[in-house]
C-alpha cells in the first residue's frame, strides 16, 4: 500500500494527477456505458492503480525518465530514451505489464489511446517533445493505466464503481 | 507458399482484397511519411502475408469463423463466436500472433485500427453485426495485417517498398 | 457459470480433469511453497476456470481440436492443425489469453511447462502424436491454466486456498 | 550498428559474453537439431542481437540494473529492482519485446530458460542473489537473446548458420 501511495505521488510529482487519467478513461469509454461520469472512472482508476503490475511499471518507468532526464546514464542510452523515436518501443512494453492482466479491452484501448493521445497524454507527450522534461515512459503508463480501467467498466458494469 | 496463395484466396472469399488492407494501411501511415502511396503500401501488406505466423492465424482465424457460421460447433460456442461480444476477446489475441513479431508500432496501430475501424474493417464488421455472415475473428485478422503492414514502412522506411 | 461448467466439462470429454491440472500446478509449485498440497492446488486452478478469458479460450481451443479432428474444415488448415508443427504456433497464441491476465509468473511458468510436459501435459500431447485424437490446443490450454494456477498462489499466497 | 556494438559491449561489462549465450541457445535447441554447433547458435545469436528490439531491450534493461546498482533512484524502487522479488515482474516484460518478434518458439523457450536458468543465466543469477551486482534485468535478457536465436534456428534451418 506504501507502494501505491508512492506510484501516486511520483505521477503527481511529474505533472499527472488520478483524475487526469480518470478523464482519459470516461473518453475511451463514455460512448459504451450511458451516463459514465468522472467519479465512476476515477474508482475504476484508482483499483488499476492497486495492481502490483502498475505499481511496478509505474515506479520503474518514471525512475528511467528521470535518469535520462538527469543524465545518470550513458549518453547514447539517454540519447535513445529522450528522443523517444517512433522505434525506441520499450515504453510501449513496459506498458504492457499492466495492459495484459487487464485483458483485450486494455490491449486496444491503449493502442487507441497511445495514438491518439487524449487530454493529459498528449500534455504530457507536448513536455516531452519540447524537451521540458523526459517523458518517454509516463504518456504510455497514463494511456495503460486508463485504458485497463475502461476494461475494468467494461468487464464489471458501472455499477461496481458507483 | 502455397499456403500463402491459400490465406489470400480465403481473405478474399470473405469479402477482403490485398489492396482493400492497403488501403487501412495506407489511412494509419500516411501522415508519417511523405507521399506514401497504395502501391507501396500494397507491397508492404504482401511482406506480412509471406510470414508464417500471418498465414497460420488467417486460415485458423477464418475457419473458426465459418465453422461458427454452419454452426458445426457447440450451440454454446457458436453463438459466443458469432455475438462476438465486446468481452470474447480470443479474436484479438489470434490477431496477436501478426502484429507480435513486427513490434511495439504494429501493437498500437492494431488497437487503433481496431477501435476506429477505418474503411474494409467497418464494412467487415458490419456483415457481421448484420448477421449475414460470421466475422468474429475476419475483422482483428484485417486490424493486425494493416498495422503490421504499416510498423514495416515505419522501420525500413518506403523506399523498400517503391 | 453455465459456461464454466460447459469449459470443464469439454475438458473432462478430451481426457482432462481439474485434478489432473492441479497437478501440474503442484509440480511448478511446490518447490517454492513448502507443504503446497493438490487440494490447494484445484481450489487455484478452480479460480483460473472462473475466469472469462480461460473459460473463451478452453471452448474454442476445444472447438478447434474437434473440427480439425472431424475433418469439418478446409483440408490444407486441417493439416496445418493436427500435424501441430512446431512452427504452427496458434496453439500457444491462443493460451497466452489465459497467462497474460495472470502476470509474468504464469507466463514463464507456461513456457517451462511446454517445453517439459509434466503429467497429463504429456499424455495428452501423446494422444496427439499417434493420431488418437487432434490434441494441439488442448496440451498449450492445460499448461497455461497450470501455469496460471502457479502465478495465484505465488501472488496471493497459498492461505487464500486452505 | 554503433548502438549494436554498444549493447555488445555493455553485455560483456557486465559478464556476459555472445558465446555464453550462445551456449544456452546450443541447450535448448541440440535436442531439436542434430549435430548444432556452437558456431552456429553464435550466428543466430548475432542476428538476434542485430535487431533494433534487442538493442533497446538490452541497453535499457543493463542501465536500470545499473542505476539501481549505483542508488541513483529512489530508495524504494531501487529496494524493488535489486531484491528482485519474484513478482517484481518488470524485467520478465523488458524481454517479452526480444521475445515477441521472434514468434511462438522465442516465447516458450524464453519461459524455459527463465526458470530452468541453464549456463551463464544461473551465474548471473547467482550474482544477483550474492548481491555482486544488481542483476534483475540482465537474466532475463540472456534468456531472451538465447531463446529468440533457438526460435530462428527452428524456423531458418541450421544452413542458414553453417
Amino acid at each position: 500500500m506504501e507502494l501505491m501511495k508512492l506510484a501516486i505521488k511520483k505521477l503527481e510529482d511529474r505533472g499527472v494527477t488520478i483524475e487526469d487519467i480518470a478523464e482519459v478513461t470516461l473518453f475511451l469509454q463514455e460512448q459504451y456505458i450511458e451516463g459514465l461520469n468522472l467519479e465512476e472512472c476515477t474508482k475504476a482508476v484508482m483499483q488499476v492503480m492497486e495492481k502490483r503490475e502498475t505499481i511496478n511499471a509505474v515506479l520503474t518507468g518514471i525512475a528511467i525518465d528521470e535518469v535520462a532526464e538527469k543524465g545518470l546514464i550513458d549518453k547514447e542510452v539517454c540519447d535513445l530514451i529522450t528522443e523517444d523515436a517512433s522505434l525506441y518501443g520499450i515504453d510501449e512494453i513496459l506498458a504492457l505489464s499492466i495492459v495484459n492482466v487487464h485483458g483485450s479491452i486494455a490491449l486496444t484501448n491503449f493502442g487507441y489511446s497511445d495514438k491518439l493521445k487524449p487530454g493529459i497524454v498528449k500534455v504530457i507527450d507536448n513536455m516531452g517533445k519540447e524537451k521540458v522534461r523526459c517523458t518517454t515512459f509516463l504518456d504510455d503508463l497514463i494511456s495503460a493505466i486508463a485504458a485497463s480501467a475502461a476494461s475494468r467498466l467494461a468487464h464489471y458494469g458501472v455499477d461496481e464503481y458507483k
